[in-house]
């Protein structure tokens, strides 16, 4: 089926040997090019034999375009039933970064990939920084009256409300790496309520008069990543925070139990989201390198770690505490959805509770922990060095059905799907490197250690990175993705049938954004939530993350509501979220597909429009509202960078135009030339000391916001600094940050024109 | 003779498609290979036609082996005639980095590129800050008598021995960005004499309990880099330096007229020796950035210039100041040549000058100036994205007859050579690109700005550096060069004709090493002392420099004598260094061979062994002496640096005989896979944010030692750091030097193993 047969004939002989001409004239001249020149030769033979053209012709196959016959029989081979037990088995029980349970499925990974007949197979550890709390004295928030009774605890772990929920070794609630301490209110007063703990609900506050310094804080989660939550509470010098699920984002349609799991997947007043608080990527201990058995580790004292206690509480709990809150009443928009809580700002207690106060002991230790990537390859046939890279994470917080369980079975069944092809004698054109990361959870650990150690091989042979982490939470595909990978995206979900009421995938995709009023989907550029950020941020590597989400249009939900809480279980998914894996199964579907698409087409299916598009819609987006003007003011050479801006977009144009006109009749070596030029693209965005402040963050065009891990920016060390600019009080501080400003201005420009220039035709150096 | 034409038949052709089964089956599994199987067939034909099949074989034609007729004709066509017409008048006339006759010899130079026949000659601007002396305010040393009258003014520039020497342009005696300033000693003192201003020579000084401190100091030149002198004497709190040429270093023979220019390469009195006093490559306003037109800059005052004033003169002028120092008498070895004089310490004068002061004025100013770099290529047939660079710089302190021009003469010959043969119809495998730096007198500007600007497109696609600076300095061949690059350069020179007595360059260089009783020549790794300096150091890409030198077998003289003086003459270099051309005509001929060779190999010709056992020789040297064992005392795991050294010696050994075992059958895109492993490997030495506390200078394994730019060391990091720990007399500061080293030792040991991985076979990623 793979090794195409065929006939004899010197007329085909002859169009053979035109292709031979098409390979070399396509080098350097283009123009020179008969009519016949084709390259692509179906089928041809001579006497000496017919595998050595079709030899040959592999060389500047588009094999995608070949194949188009398999991809119906890989969409079938994503089997449901697989998916299911697979799933059932990774979220058996509760798997913990560092956790011999973990080590256990990492083991099984890595022997489904052999299994598979993967080319390799192999299990990477690093010892890396975790945080856990302690098992036998549970962090806890407590209430006390005047004589230090204990008038109310909280829960430390979720209500156990499925019998297959309540495994012995499931963790206590904590937000790791938040350090140890045991905070008190003062008699009379409890925590101040602070919103979502963003930069403008501490302003907002300071507006009303109330300063949370020195005061134990509470907030709900959602709209900023936690771990910016607690960063921003500690600069506004708070002692500690503890944080809650609101029932307005986790129990939407009610409290009641049968409005929440087991029966929907609305969490109940016990569901706690676990997470990490670390601010970055990867080990603190090992910053810009990787954390292998011998390498040299920072003293934990020189590390920036968060400062304050942070504990995380489900909305029961929350409530205890907010209703006996006093003190000033909330702004508009500040209250949720607890019933009988006025959402009061606090400190003060009302009347009734006296001399009352809080207390938050957190427990929680630091240790170096072993933790293992799982790295399987089926190498490429023509470029076994041109890497297509597809990753997962493997490690929870609980069960982690969904995040990243859902995942993960996608990841074997793809694995399985490629392995079977190849063992009927099928290679891809590329390598294809599947990945099961470790330590995700701790923030990003695995992949940012492993991304670390192999950097020169990342930044030099990857083509793309395609994460799959928390896969299949509903039914509505969202994207994020380097802009070079749009087009391919959006192509390949035409193909996938639809996993809800679509004909295909494209479709369910683009009612949601009709539904908004867009004429096509959206896909974002990329945030840091997960693993693919060393490879876009760090390295410059076109990234995607993809997953198919809970419905935002009908709820204003942040991500999903069981995110991180033990109800993250097999149960949620098999019987509420995805019952008949269809959704788990379109993950698969597209991932199998995107990884083809880009590891067996010719010319690498970049959309370098997109790119030049997306930064002029942002430029225009940054300079909006009289910035641009401020910019100006600024520095008077930010002109330049709108110039290099233009160029950049006419650079792409012409190189595009260039690869269109020769793509058909280009031979091998300037097939693979012109690749590298794109493959290398968006690394020329690349400033190699990072953002201004930032030395792990080096994307000059699209990087994580910095009060918002999980928001996305453009231009995002301008916006940064513009904005402290704005909130800088003292003026030499403010000074310094415009001059901070300036040199950004010049390097983002520098950055811009070396990208244009590294399209140009290849004697112009 | 370029095209080969062939007969028919299809035996040829069977032959010929047996090639095309070794193109691919060497993809992936050349067990499988036929015996027949070899790809190189030299004639081929069939039906189809002739071109095509040659076309076929031009992707993974060795070049170089198939053309080794063109040596002869390449060697015989550089011309010694062509070399002196353009010596004659590349040195002129002075032409400083920055002034017109420079830029005017930018426009020649770029014409002569389009006249060659070059696809591409761009004049590549920078502006980048210079210093100047004063013309109608020259530096002076003078001493005056307790009444202030001037006894004693020293010389400004030298005294015009030659008819052609007395241009009224002729740049003033200064030491570039060396401050402006007015230093005078104390009634009957004078400067304090430092010997070479070395580490060691002011740590002497100390012993004999003579504190510099608040002094004007006087040194030889010689031994380590002038700005490395200024910069000692500042961090000893000296108040200003006067660099002298000693007659040791300069006039060997004697001083006597006869013995000296124009009759000999020795200096006369008068004899000056300017240069920059620069620490750091590059403009000092944007380190790590190119000096666009519109890039930032850095405020003068915030960039590390030399604090204090340096002036350099003549042996003749030193006589006058040194014959008038008391104080102590010198250490053992520390007398120079100078007659009369004892090279007493000072800072006392003797007592028959009573009150007299010396005095230091210097007037130099620094501005913002254009310089140009050329670029001209000749665009590859094969692989056009594979750049194989050759350079030169253009500007000069003077005349700069020898010191760029001989070596610019050289490139316009090679150019003219290489041209020819385009005319022709010939192109090189991969594009070779021909580059005239601007401004490397002060501190390499033109080369390291060009470098900043085309970091991506140079790390991702330049397969060698080779640099020619002062070429023609004598007859003595001396080269240093990346270990890549060492096999292939013995290799050229047993093809090229001798310049003096030899049968070839090969035979009279290993004659000089024979007479220090080495087996072969010895090529010592890189000095930071040229254009090659950014990009081997910043970037990690292969590179050579290589001169004729001044025989320093017969005299222990650093340098050459005339070097950087008022003599550096197209008389000198006529009359007197190489009248007949043969030395630069070897330059030229070994130039244009490396280039061929690196450009038309079909596997790129690294010795990746020379490599390993650099680097393994390299350990052992520094580990010796007991200071391993004193490693492992401030590091327990500094071992675990030996092992991986030992492994990418293994790592090296593997891949080089599989390279070797299946060079003769890989097909283009293996082979273009394996030479970029190759390629790429020095670059995994790069440590992204540099050596400790040398940010530009990123190079792990070999780099210029810290306290002399023109020395090299091995392990630079480490061995800087040991220093530094030693001489460390604050306990503190001992302590964060010994944590830096640790880290450091950790950072060298994952470069090593990234290195070996590096060349693992590509599915191992």
């Amino acid at each position: 089926m793979f090794a195409p047969k065929s006939g004899l004939g010197f007329v085909v002989l002859a169009a053979f040997l035109s292709l031979l001409l098409g390979i070399f004239i396509g080098q350097h001249s283009s123009s020179k090019l008969s009519e016949s020149g084709h390259l692509r030769v179906k089928r041809c033979d001579s006497q000496g034999g017919n595998d050595e053209k079709s030899q040959l012709q592999k060389l500047v196959e588009d094999k995608w375009e070949s194949e188009q016959h398999l991809n119906k029989e890989i969409l079938d081979l994503i089997n449901t039933t697989n998916l299911r037990n697979d799933l059932k088995e990774l979220s058996s029980r509760p798997k913990l970064a560092g956790t011999e349970r973990d080590n256990e499925l990492a083991r099984m990974i890595q022997q489904r990939f052999i299994e598979s007949g993967f080319d390799s197979s192999e299990l990477v550890p690093y010892d890396v920084l975790l945080s856990y709390p302690n098992q036998s004295d549970p962090n806890l928030i407590t209430i006390h009256d005047g004589s230090d009774n204990v008038v109310f605890t909280s829960k430390f772990k979720e209500e156990v409300l499925h019998k297959d929920d309540g495994d012995p070794e499931f963790v206590h609630s904590y937000a790791a790496y938040s350090p140890p301490g045991d905070i008190k209110t003062n008699p009379g007063t409890g925590p101040i309520y602070v919103n979502y703990a963003r930069v403008e609900d501490f302003d907002k506050l300071e507006e009303l008069g109330i300063d949370v310094t020195g005061h134990l804080v509470i907030a709900r989660f959602g709209k900023i990543y936690r771990g910016n939550k607690v960063t921003i509470a500690q600069e506004r010098n708070a002692t500690g925070i503890i944080l809650f699920s609101d029932p307005h984002d986790v129990a939407a349609l009610g409290t009641s139990p049968a409005d929440v799991y087991p029966n929907s997947f609305w969490v109940p007043g016990s569901g706690m989201q676990r997470g990490t608080t670390l601010d970055g990527l990867g080990d603190p201990l090992t910053p810009g390198w990787p954390s292998t058995k011998d390498a040299y580790r920072l003293d934990e004292k020189d590390v920036v770690l968060p400062k304050i206690p942070c504990q995380p509480i489900g909305y029961d709990d929350a409530r205890e505490i907010l209703k006996k809150l006093g003190g000033p009443a909330p702004p508009a928009g500040w209250k949720g959805d607890i019933k009988e809580v006025g959402y009061n700002l606090g400190p003060q207690l009302l009347d009734e509770f006296g001399d009352h106060y809080v207390r938050l002991q957190s427990h929680n230790s630091m240790h170096i922990t072993r933790s293992y990537n799982v790295i399987g390859t089926i190498k490429g046939e023509v470029e076994p060095d041109r890497y297509v890279l597809f990753g997962n994470h493997r490690d929870a917080w609980g069960y982690g059905a969904v995040d990243p369980s859902s995942g993960t079975a996608e990841l074997l069944e793809v694995a399985r799907v490629f392995g079977e092809l190849k063992k009927k004698g099928w290679r891809p054109r590329r390598t294809m490197v599947f990945c099961s990361w470790g330590a995700e959870e701790f923030s990003a650990l695995g992949s940012t250690e492993w991304v670390e150690d192999h950097v020169n091989k990342l930044q030099d042979r990857a083509v793309v990175y395609m994460g799959s982490d928390a896969c299949a939470r509903g039914p509505n595909l969202q994207v994020a993705a380097s802009p070079l990978m749009w087009d391919a995206i959006k192509k390949i979900t035409k193909l996938i049938p639809g996993v809800s009421d679509g004909e295909t995938v494209y479709e369910e995709w683009a009612a949601d954004y009709a539904f908004q009023n867009k004429t096509e989907p959206v896909i974002e550029t990329l945030s840091s939530s997960t693993d693919h950020a060393s490879f876009i941020f760090y390295c410059g590597i076109p990234s995607m993350d993809r997953y198919f989400a809970f419905d935002t249009n009908k709820y204003d939900v942040h991500l999903y509501p069981f995110f991180h809480t033990g109800y993250d279980t097999f149960y949620m998914v098999d019987k509420i979220v995805d019952p008949d894996y269809r959704i788990t199964q379109g993950c698969g579907r597209m991932t199998a597909l995107l990884l083809k698409y880009f590891s067996d087409s010719a010319v690498i299916p970049y959309s370098l429009n997109r790119m030049a598009e997306t930064i002029e819609e942002d430029l225009v987006k940054l300079t909006s509202d009289g910035i641009g003007d401020r910019l100006v003011q600024i520095y008077d050479k930010f002109p330049v960078l709108e110039e290099a801006v233009t160029n950049l977009t006419q650079a792409i144009n012409k190189f595009v135009k260039r690869v269109e006109q020769t793509k058909d009749t280009m031979g091998p070596m300037l097939l693979r030339a012109v690749n590298d030029q794109m493959m290398k693209l968006e690394q020329t965005f690349i400033l190699p000391s990072g953002l201004p402040g930032r030395p792990l963050e080096r994307h000059a065009i699209f990087a994580p916001s910095l009060y918002d891990a999980y928001g996305t920016s453009a231009f995002p060390g301008i916006s940064d600094l513009l904005f402290r600019i704005n909130t800088s009080k003292d003026k030499v501080r403010k000074e310094q940050r415009k001059e901070t400003l300036r040199r950004h201005i010049s390097d983002v420009t520098i950055v811009l024109q070396r990208a244009a220039r590294y399209l140009e035709d290849f004697q112009f150096i």
